[in-house]
This record gives structure tokens, C-alpha cells and sequence, in this order.
């Protein structure tokens, strides 16, 4: 498939490396059928490329023994959170060891004053904020999947709250990992700000384990909002509910949340939730300050909503009422699917600078007519990110082939808008054939410089972000 | 002197890459001594170490053609902004080419919809604010000093309100610039979010000019705000004031900015600006939003400075008051200076977890008392961040070694703190014997590693960051 990148395997080190790491291990090194297919799961239309063997690590230093072995033996090494990565992050293009952090889930200390909290890297999002419950402080990022930190942390997570909060890249403070040599770093202080020499934190951030394995994080708290509220509100085109929420955004509103659901988004949320919203595009807000300023801040944007000739803006400040209003975006993903049942869904993840998106989402919507292809629309639209989500029957090739052409060009069209065609599911397997167009040769060879530079016989998860021809 | 950076100079290859680099460039290649020494200004006590020649560059070809010369001849290149950094990231230790920017001072494009703004390196934080005036965008980033753009990039800067905009790190959304090979890399799109592969954008911003040469920086605006509010007030002790400003974060309340001055910064304002305010340490705040959360934020605050013991709790909405409540931090560090006629300050920068601050502040003023050393206090309070001023009589030798002593005494302690021994002004060369105490030989092997990776024969900047041995 032209997606994927067939690697050449070094079946004698792994078969060494496999027997040492076996004694070592024992029954925690498991090599069995399902399980490694489990741990190559892609969640997208990417081929599964199992690894050879899976090991349930413990401690940083159990990771740095294995890596010292793979090293000595040029053996491939790829780590796995969850398996909710979307572009083939997990997988295993050359053979190697899966190194799975289910069991390296502990708190190791939170800091209330400080508001940060140290983990490691299998704890999930949903883990550290149910942990969390009783300090008055959440860890924001939501990317929908309940990820696991260290996952979420290679690929630069992000999600609905992004635009008041930030991604992986700011709410992570510092990093340990193993390096390919062994060594293990320490990428910052627990200090808030640093300019101590390079950004090590960011170049790990969003590395997909192609530099260095994560193996503890401090990361970035926020507190509890004293209040929230919820509001929605319908719009007669894309284009009116993205200029209300340019306008939101250079008032200086700080909004939670706010996410857009195209007319078919709707209309499949509808059908899969009994709702009878207007089937037009639709905006979702939250806003977090002190109980005043929610309400005050929902009443500005829906004066803002107006403006732009929307219909419908309801607003509420109490827990329940903010579900049910938000229960259109929990049920987007399921409510799509549903809109075709059998289908698989594979979910784009351009980033346009915000003035484009209107037109950018609306092309997306007629090429995707044009090709005959049903891909309802969610999107961040705060940050100018969304995800087309084109569902596809897998076993009618011609219509695969047509999601290949629509998924391709619309990578290439947010690229021609000064976009990119990731805001925050990773390059992985699945686009690295878009870097050079979005980038250019300089950062395609510069970022090709760094991993020489740290990992030179290209052992940590080969195969993903860099072509193996650059 | 200990803290320099002793490298052998390449003679042969600097004297013909200055003589081709003189037939291209003509007249805006000067070796005057007067010039080329203040070209190695470095606002501290480490000694002027000018480069061979500066060049006024006037566009992204010009800086390659002169990287590609200097890589030829193995020849250093030292960019230089205005000359504000504070760490001698501007001398050159084993001669070379200085590239001043101040003719690249273009802003390039604005675009308001997508709150951004593309500059060329030469351009200040005034001059953009200035440019921007009647967009109702700002660019909030505030060291201080009148920096440029591509100074204040290269060395993380950030300032009074990085608690609420973040610092260059968060305002950079990508980056131009020319690598050793003189390759031109672009970072990253315009889009607000990327994951597309490694964060080069962030490797740049804070690399001092080690990896790259900036010529060219997308930059993320805010929005001016509705209202703001300013509010001062007193505390019986530093421990007191850091724990208000503890509470007030954990809050949740969007302080825009939040400073400290110690009682003898406080002394010497009064002084300076016939001012009356109690000689206590003194918070000083900035509120931005609606004119209703404004007022709501200060009073929240009032009721927490209460709590925590504070006397003359003072606010305003109105400019003019909101000036003259500020005055005592917008003349601390001249009010400093005047504490000592005949003296100069050099500046500290550490950065602790919030939660030690009141005590590494407090242990610092002790330490300076102990050594005799005069060294008010300014901070960043909501950082962790805070600067020591000690006024140094560079004629006397004891003393000079006295505060030598107090300056190394006080990184230690921070690092021991867990926190850093550089917030915001850079490793450069005056801290670079630090980096391996703060976070270990894995991180410093791993830059060195990213270092060689892109800058092979060590050209871009010598002796700034890491040590020349490492």
C-alpha cells in the first residue's frame, strides 16, 4: 500500500534480542498472535504491522536495560500507551520490541501550591483526573480517547479545550525518558518558566517515541473553575458560525470550548440521540471563570451569535443542563458512525490559520460530494482544527480508492492555506509523505539532522514521522 | 576569569572570509573597534570579547550567502539584536562575524482575523506595539528592555506578563531561518496548532543562535482588552505576599501580571520617585477583561491580600492612576542603581516551583546580608521567577568576588530547588557551567548530540550554552 513504509527487518537481532529480553522478562515479555496485533491496532485504514514481542515494563530502569540490549542487537523499539493513536504510531514497519506502559500507571506525587502533578506515562487522562477529584485541580487536555499521558504527550495531544488551555506542548512541564544510548535525561526543572539551553521538553513533545521513551512527566495543572456555563446556538452556513467565532476570539473572550458540527454532523446526532436540532452547522461553547463572568461572557457571544444571523442561542450555568446541551459533540464520533452502519470511520486533522477555515471546510464538504463520499464534520474551530470524517466501506475498493483522493487533497489543500495537515493526531506512518509539502526540504533534513544526531542506527519507532529515504 | 569561555581562534579562515565578505557587502561590513565592541556589549560583568567584523544583513539571502562563506572557512557567526541579552550571548569568544539585524526591522504581514503578525528579526517589541496601534491586537511579551523580536526569541524571553500570555516559547508560532549548511528551514505553518513532527519551532526559540539564524518570525497577537485594572498592596513579609499569589493562582483568577519588589527595591523607589509607600514587600497587579471582571478580579484579589495580612490595598480602573500605582516597578531597576551611585547590577534569574519562592527569596536576602552584598529584589511572582540585583563596586575585587560568590551561591540553591537557574535571560556564557547541575549529563549529551546533529563544525554562536568540552 502506498501508505506504508516497508522496512527492511534485522530478523537475526531481534531473534537475539528477544531471547535475552525473554530471560530477563519472563512471562512479562509475551510474543502471542492477538496480542501483538493488539498492540499494532491503528484505529485507520493502515495496515497492521505487529511487533515481535511485547514486554509490560515497570520502571524507567527495566526500559533502559531493554533499550541497552536493542541497541547492542539494532533492534527496533516501539512504545505503546493505549492504541488510540491515529496515523500508525504504534505500529511495527520493521519488527521490534512493544514496550507497554499499562503497569507503569502510579501518581508519583502532586503538588497543590505549585499546581502540577508528577506520573508516569501509562496513567490516562481520565485516571489523573479521577485521582485529582478532591485538590480543586484538573489536567485540561481532552483529545476524546482516554489516552494515556505518555501517548498523549508523543503525539501532541490536544482536544476541545485547547484554545483556552493549550496542548501536550504547554501543559507538559518537564520529561524523563531513555535516550537510544540509555542514558536517561531530565529535560527541565519543575520551575514554571526556563531558558536554560535547549528545549528538550518540546523536542520530545510530539517525537512519537522517534528520540526518546518517555518514562515520567510533570505536567501542568489548571484549577477548577468556580463555575462554568454551556451555550449553542445554530448558524445558516459554516461560514457564519466561523467569522462569529473569529470575532469571539480577537474580543478576547476566553472560551473553554467552542466546536463546530456540520449540518450532517448534526443531522447524524440527531438520528442517533433523538434530538431535533436544526440540521445546519452548529456551535458548542463553554466558558469557565467565576459565576459572573460565565454568564456574562455566554450573553457577549450571543450577542456576537446574532450578529452573524445565528438562531436558537440557549445558554445555562447548571451541571445538567450543560450535558444535555453538549451531548451533540459527546455523541459526534458514535452519531457519525451510525450515519452508515458497517462503514470504518477515518478522521482527517487539518489546521488552517482560522480566517481560512470557513472556506476551507466548506471545500471539504463539495469535494467530498464531487467524490461521493459521506464525511460528516466536527472541528475545533478555535484553533482552525477540524476532522472531516469519511466513512468508508473498506471492502468496496473504488470507494476506498475515492477516500484516498479526498483524504489526500484535503491535506494538500489546508497545506496550500499556510495549514497543516495535523493539528494533533502526529505524522506517524500515515503523513510522512505530506511533511516536505508542508515544510519544505530545510525542516525535513534539519528534524533528519536531530534524529542522526540522537539516534543514529534508528532504533526508537523507525518508520514514523521521517521517510527512511531522507 | 572562570566565567569565560577560553576558545581557539580560527585566524586563517576569518581573515579570508572577512576579506571576501568585505568585497560583497562593501560599507555595511565594518571592523571599526568602537563598533565591533559594542557588538560584545553584554550588560554584566563578563568581559567584551568583540567579533572581527559586523555586517548589517538586510534579507534571509544575504544571511546565507554569508553562512555558506563562514562554513566554508570554518568561521563563527554571532547575530546580534539591540545587544540587551545578559549573558554575553552576543560576544565572541573566538572572533568571527557579527550579523546585526536592526535593517531588517520590516513588518511583513498582519493578518487580524488570525490574531498574527509576520516580522523580520530587527524589529522591537515597541516598534510592533506601535505598529499594531490601530488594530487592537498587542503583542504582550515585555522583558524590560526595548529588545528585538529575534534577540527575544533566541534567548526564551519572556517578563511581567508571561503569567497570563505565556512567553516566547507560546508567542513564536514558527519560524525562517538559516541553518549552518545555509539551507533556509521554515518551522511550521501559520496554523494555530500543529503536530506535524518535531516542534523545530520551540528548538529554535531559546537556542541563542546556536542551531539556527532567525530570519524571519510568525508571531502570535492578543487581543487589547476591554478593561484593565492595576492593584497594589503590602505585605508584613515575603512569605506572606507569596502565599497571596499562591491562592490567587490556584483560584483560577487570570492575573495579567503579578510582581514583587522586596522592602529595599521598595526603599530605593522612594527614593528615586519621592514616593511614600511602606517599606514592606509590595505586590503590584494587572487585571485584563471586560470592565466588569475586572473590577470582580481586584476585589477577589483585595479579600486574598487580606487574608494573607496585606495593608493598603489600593485599585483603579482609570490609565492615568493605573501608571502611577506601576510607577514603582517601571522605575525599580533605575531606583535600584541609584541605591548605589558609582555601582553596577547584575542580574540574577532564577525560577522555583512557586512553592519554594518565599523561601529562596527570603534565604537570598539573608545570603546578600551575610556577604555584605546590596541586592533588592524585583520578581515575576506568578512564575516563580524573581531577579536579585546585587550593586557591585567593580573597582573593588573583594567585592566583586564577594558577589561572585552570592550569584553562584543563589543558582545552586535554586537548582537544589528544583528549579532553575535561568527563567528568562539564557544560558549564553555566564551560566553555561550551571546546565549540567540543573538537569544531569543526559540532557547536556542530548543537546551537544541536537548541537553536532545540525551544527557540525561548531560555527553558529561558539561557546554559548555548552561548554566547548562537552
Amino acid at each position: 500500500m502506498a501508505d506504508m513504509l516497508d522496512l527492511p527487518r534485522n530478523d537475526e537481532g531481534i531473534s537475539t534480542a528477544v531471547g535475552l529480553l525473554k530471560q530477563r522478562f519472563g512471562e512479562r515479555l509475551e510474543t502471542g498472535v492477538a496480542l501483538r496485533e493488539q498492540h499494532a491496532h491503528t484505529v485507520t485504514w493502515i495496515e497492521n504491522q505487529p511487533p515481535d514481542a511485547v514486554i509490560f515494563v515497570e520502571s524507567t530502569q527495566e526500559v533502559q536495560e531493554i533499550v541497552r540490549i536493542c541497541a547492542d542487537h539494532r533492534v527496533p523499539i516501539i512504545p505503546f500507551g493505549t492504541g488510540s493513536s491515529l496515523e500508525g504510531q504504534v505500529n511495527a514497519p520493521a519488527g521490534g520490541i512493544s514496550l507497554d506502559f499499562s503497569r507503569m500507571d502510579k501518581v508519583l506525587a502532586v503538588h497543590p501550591e505549585d499546581m502540577d502533578v508528577v506520573v508516569q506515562p501509562g496513567v490516562t487522562r481520565e485516571a489523573l483526573n479521577t485521582y485529582l477529584r478532591d485538590t480543586g485541580l484538573f489536567f485540561p487536555v481532552d483529545p476524546g480517547a482516554n489516552a494515556s499521558l505518555g501517548g498523549m504527550a508523543s503525539t501532541r495531544a490536544s482536544g476541545t479545550n485547547a484554545v483556552r488551555y493549550g496542548t501536550m506542548k504547554d501543559c507538559v512541564l518537564a520529561l524523563k525518558a531513555v535516550l537510544p544510548n540509555g542514558e536517561v535525561v531530565k529535560t527541565a526543572a519543575r520551575a514554571r518558566k526556563t531558558s536554560a539551553g535547549y528545549d528538550l521538553t518540546r523536542l520530545l513533545v510530539g517525537s512519537e517515541g522517534t528520540l526518546g521513551i518517555i518514562t515520567e512527566l510533570t505536567i501542568r495543572l489548571q484549577g477548577i473553575p468556580e463555575a462554568i456555563s454551556a451555550a449553542t446556538c445554530s448558524f445558516p452556513t459554516v461560514e457564519a458560525a466561523c467569522n462569529a467565532v473569529i470575532m469571539t476570539i480577537q474580543m478576547g473572550l476566553p472560551v473553554a470550548r467552542i466546536e463546530l458540527l456540520d449540518a450532517l454532523s448534526v443531522r447524524g446526532v440527531n438520528a442517533y440521540a433523538k434530538l431535533d436540532l436544526p440540521e445546519q452547522p452548529l456551535l458548542l461553547l463553554e466558558f469557565h471563570g467565576s459565576e459572573n463572568s460565565v454568564k456574562e461572557q455566554a450573553q457577549t457571544f450571543g450577542d456576537i451569535a446574532e450578529e452573524f444571523g445565528s438562531e436558537g442561542f440557549t445558554f445555562t450555568t447548571r451541571e445538567e443542563d450543560r450535558k444535555k446541551l453538549w451531548q451533540a459533540r459527546h455523541d459526534a464520533y458514535w452519531a457519525s458512525l451510525a450515519l452508515r452502519p458497517g462503514a470504518k470511520g477515518i478522521s482527517t486533522d487539518c489546521c488552517v490559520p482560522v480566517s481560512r477555515l470557513a472556506e476551507c471546510v466548506t471545500a471539504a464538504q463539495a469535494k467530498a460530494a464531487e467524490l461521493g463520499i459521506i464525511a460528516p464534520v466536527v472541528g475545533h474551530v478555535g484553533d482552525g482544527n477540524f476532522h472531516t470524517l469519511p466513512l468508508v466501506m473498506m471492502d468496496d475498493p473504488d470507494e476506498v480508492a475515492r477516500a484516498k483522493t479526498f483524504v489526500s487533497w484535503l491535506n494538500e489543500l489546508a497545506i496550500s492555506m499556510d495549514g497543516t495537515c495535523t493539528g494533533e493526531h502526529g505524522i506517524g506512518q500515515g503523513k510522512a509523505k505530506y511533511l516536505m509539502d508542508e515544510l519544505g526540504e530545510g525542516a525535513v533534513t534539519m528534524m533528519a539532522a536531530v534524529k542522526r544526531g540522537i539516534d543514529p542506527f534508528n532504533i526508537f519507532n523507525p518508520g514514523k514521522i521521517l521517510l527512511s529515504d531522507v
